[in-house]
Parts: C-alpha cells; structure tokens; sequence
C-alpha cells in the first residue's frame, strides 16, 4: 500500500464522507503553541463522529458484496453499521457486555444487528467466528489491521495536507493503529521532512513498548480513559508500516488526556472524547518537547457519554 | 451597497480572515429537519469567536487610518481589538460596568484600551464622544450602522453560497441587523429564492415590532440571555436593506435558545453562545414551521462564560 492507492481509496470515497475542518484557535496557541501554531484534524464532525467511516467504507467498496460480521465496542461499530447501510450490505455487530448505551444506538442507528457477547476481546472475537460459521457466509473486517481500511484512514492526511500543507509535525493517536499507518504512509511518501508523532495513553503504551523492543508487544487490560485506544497491540499489518514511517511515540497519562479535552473545550469550543483529545495530551504530558514548526493534531472523534464529560469538564 | 460590493471586500479580507467550516450534523437532521438538512455555518470559530472581525477589518481597512473609540460590550470591542492589532490602528472600546470578565480578557488581548462606563448605552455614547473630544482626533465605528461593517458581514453568506449553494433557507440572528442585512444583500442579489429569516429573543424583538409597524422600533432594557442581540433597534442604515431582503421575521423564547445549545452541545459537539444559537431556536420554538428545503444557520459567536454554560446545560 502506498500512498497512489490513498490517493484512489480518496477517489472512491470522497463524495459520501465529509471533508473535514482543519481548525485554527489562537488561545490554544497562547496555551500550548510555544511560538507556533497548532491546527486541530476534526474528525470529531465526520460522519458518526469519528474518522472510521473513511476507512469501513472503502473495505466495504473493495471486498466482496457479502454480509459483515465484525467485533467492535464503539466508533468502528458505528461506521461498518452506516457504511453498509450506504452500500445494502447486513451488518452485525459483536459488542461487550458493557458496551456504552450511546455506542450501541448509534450503531443501531444505521441498521445494525447488535449482538453482545462476554466482556473480553477473545469472547468477542470466538462469537464473531461461531456467527459466521452458523449463517455460512459473511466475512469480518478488523477495525485496523486491514490494508483497505488503512489506505481509507490515511485520507485524513491526504485532506491535511490538501488543506494546509506547510507544517512540521503530525501527532495522532495509536490504538491498533490503522489511523496512523495510513496517515504515516501517506505524509512520509509526500514529503519525508514531515515528522509524524504517535501518542498512546500510559495504560496501553504497546506501541511504544513495541518500539522500544523492536517487535509487536501486547498490553493486555489496558487501564485508561480513553477507550478507543484500548487494543491489546498494533496489528500484524500496522507494524511493519508504523515502524517504518512513524518518527516518534510519545505516551501521556489520563490526567493530560483530560487537560486537552478542556482546553479543547473551553477555549475552542469542542467536545472531543478522550480517545479523541489523546494526541494534543502530547503537548500539555511533555512541556519539555520543542516544536520546530507548526502542528496538526488529529481529533479522531468526538462520542462520549455527556454525564462522564461533564464530571471530567468541571 | 451591493453584491459586488461584499465580493469586492471578501478578496480585501480573505487572507486575514478564518474561512468557517459549514457543517452538517445527521443527528441534527433527525431531531429538528423533518426530512431536509440543516447545515451550521460555524462563525464560532472565526478569530475572536465570532463573525464580527469581517466587518471590523473592512471598516479599518477602508476608513481613514486614525485611531478608533467605539463601544461595544462584546463581541465587537474584541474583534476591533484584532483589527486594529492587524493593522497597527490604536483602538480604545468603551465597556459597560457589567461586562464580562472573557470579553473584556478578549478585548485587551490584542492590545486595546479599555475604558468603563456606565451601565447604559447611552452613558457609553457618551463617553465615545468625550474621549474622542479630548483626544483631538480618531472617530468612532458602529457595530452595525454602518456600509463598510455590513459588507464585512455579508462574506458569511458568501462563503455559504461557495460552500454550499444549493439550499433553500437561510437563518440568521438580528441584533443591530449589521450581520443579516450583508447577508440578506449577497443572498437575494444573487438567487431571490433564497429564503431569508431573521431571528431574535422575544425579549429585544425590535425587528419583529418593526417589520409590522413599517419603520424602526425601539425596545428599551432588553431582557434575553441572548447578550449580543440586545441592541434598542436596528439601525438607520440596516433597516431599508433588511425591510426590503428579509422574507420573515422569527421570535424565539430564551427557553428554546438554551435547548438549541443543548443540541448544538450533545449532539453536534459545539459550544456556541446564546446569541449563536438563536438562529437555530427558531426551530425548537416554531414546531409548526415547514422547511421546503435544506437549511443554513449562522452560529454567530462561541464566546461564553463556561461557567453560566455549564449551568445551562445541566
């Protein structure tokens, strides 16, 4: 995958997703910029609030016309469930047992079977098999460690740097890291001065641990606030590409995850969940950090539960 | 003034300005559309958070380069502020005893003196023209009474209409009718199918008086949590451009503009001011009234008192 298949995945998706805003916002300058400017990716305003769609949508495009049975506890539910609402494809979703209520209407919102199993990604993993072998036909679609989801989320750099080219670094968050390898490929096959910077919350630091011992690590119950980056590890798929590409991994505690989410929201005016706000936590976890230009910080979504937000928020 | 006019003053401004993002919300759409779209034009996040810095740049751009005194209790005072800042023009805005703590931080941010006067508008028009006696020299801009302020205004719509022509109608609050009757000229002079509604508080609904009685209609201590929509009437100037491109005239209660920023809160993910919401109100309050299309509405301002926010929002 490089960054023409990106470039053609964009083609084929451009006209359903949204282009999403890159944002400029002087106090948060002021705040956290040291002299350069920081622009915000607002994912947050794609399509079920979050950047999935992009990449659910291009898998249901390329792969064969069958139905999905996948497993997911949030944003990529959301986007498999509207993408095969776009395209007549039946959706079934395996949740958790404590699947939030807002994650699971948002995903029978588009017309998704909903199905709950157990409490751990292996329960959930073993229903999506069983599923698949009762209804004889249907495949599932990981959330990350698929080429064509990748080259789908890789779009958010290619609209950054449609929208704005002249910056220095790139922060986004790591979970699996399809967001990530996408954007990687993309800004480093454009132009290799782009320093790209994957941030993970410290309960699910694999990435950085992978990094630092050269091979996939696996954090198993990972601790954290920011529930869209709790995968055990970065994909088979992800990590030769994340290895290659990505510059730096930097890890921030909860407490700088809820830091960013208030400077996002009191001095911009965004709601942005935790998993969301994880990349601009970079700056306010290492004020040691140096910019030596400016910034784009990808807010990947904006789904959180409204009573949790206000509790963080007060 | 005239289309032209607004196009000629957008290639003036449009470097120094943000070009806002129009966004679109299914959520939204689902609660308030009834089967047709609504889209947000987000002036909340215009420098200084809210549309006003369009019309002040234009106005210190074309105006003689002498000092300014004006009054303003918000919005205006910051965005005179940011002009002045931009082009090395020395500001001094006339505040009223009450003012906000944010805005009067907003206003001494870029660099203007801040002088407190009275309670009323009519104390402060008096201290404008004190100061500007003494000084010798500089004049005085209005909020909306004024061509150059209101063409600064008008680019809202332009860019609407370059983002997104095909809509049917267009939302917008009136206070002094500065933003609206820019608006309403770009609108009508380039489709007269457009349809354009103006939106006030029922506790300063001047222009609605107006519109039945056919001349301009004070409404003395304006009672609304709508701050920036409380101006006594419209002006001289705004009243012919808004009698003659303006289709309808729409009353909301303060009620309904706090359950439009509850919307805009929990399902769009946006913080707006009550000003910036009123537009959308017309919805909550108007359950009766039948869109024949899709929908734009100016989110004026972003510029709140998080602490009062919070409060509503509970």
């Amino acid at each position: 995958m490089n960054k023409k298949d990106i470039e053609n995945c964009y083609e084929r998706i451009r006209t359903r997703i949204q282009r999403t805003p890159l944002l400029h916002s002087d106090p948060l300058d002021s705040r956290l910029g040291k002299g350069h400017k920081i622009y915000l990716k607002c994912e947050n305003f794609q399509i079920t609030r979050s950047y999935k769609p992009r990449g659910a949508l291009n898998a249901l495009l390329k792969k064969p016309k069958v139905p999905v049975v996948t497993r997911s506890s949030g944003n990529f539910a959301q986007a498999v469930s509207w993408a095969g609402a776009q395209l007549d494809i039946p959706v079934t979703i395996v949740m958790p047992e404590n699947v939030s209520s807002i994650k699971m209407e948002g995903t029978r919102k588009w017309g998704a079977e909903v199905v709950i199993a157990g409490t751990t990604y292996q329960e959930q993993y073993d229903k999506v098999d069983e599923l698949l072998r009762q209804r004889g036909e249907g495949h599932s679609i990981s959330a990350f460690n698929d080429l064509d989801v990748i080259e789908g989320q890789g779009t958010v750099a290619l609209e950054v740097v449609e929208q704005m080219p002249a910056f220095r670094h790139f922060f986004a968050p790591v979970g699996g890291g399809g967001l990530m390898s996408g954007c990687a490929t993309y800004l480093k096959e454009t132009d290799p001065n782009y320093e790209v910077i994957g941030v993970e919350p410290e309960g699910a630091a694999d990435f950085f641990q992978s990094r630092q011992q050269g091979k996939i690590c696996r954090v198993e119950n990972a601790d954290t606030i920011a529930d869209g980056l709790r995968s055990p590890s970065v994909g088979e798929i992800n990590w030769p590409i994340l290895n290659r590409y990505v510059d730096e991994s930097m890890v921030v505690p909860d407490q700088a995850i809820i830091e960013s989410m208030r400077y996002l929201f009191e001095e911009v005016g965004l709601v942005i969940e935790p998993s969301g706000a994880t990349s601009l936590a970079a700056l306010v976890a290492h004020p040691e950090w140096e910019p030596k230009g400016d910034m784009v910080f990808v807010l990947s979504g904006g789904n959180v539960d409204m009573k949790k937000f206000m509790v963080w928020m007060r």
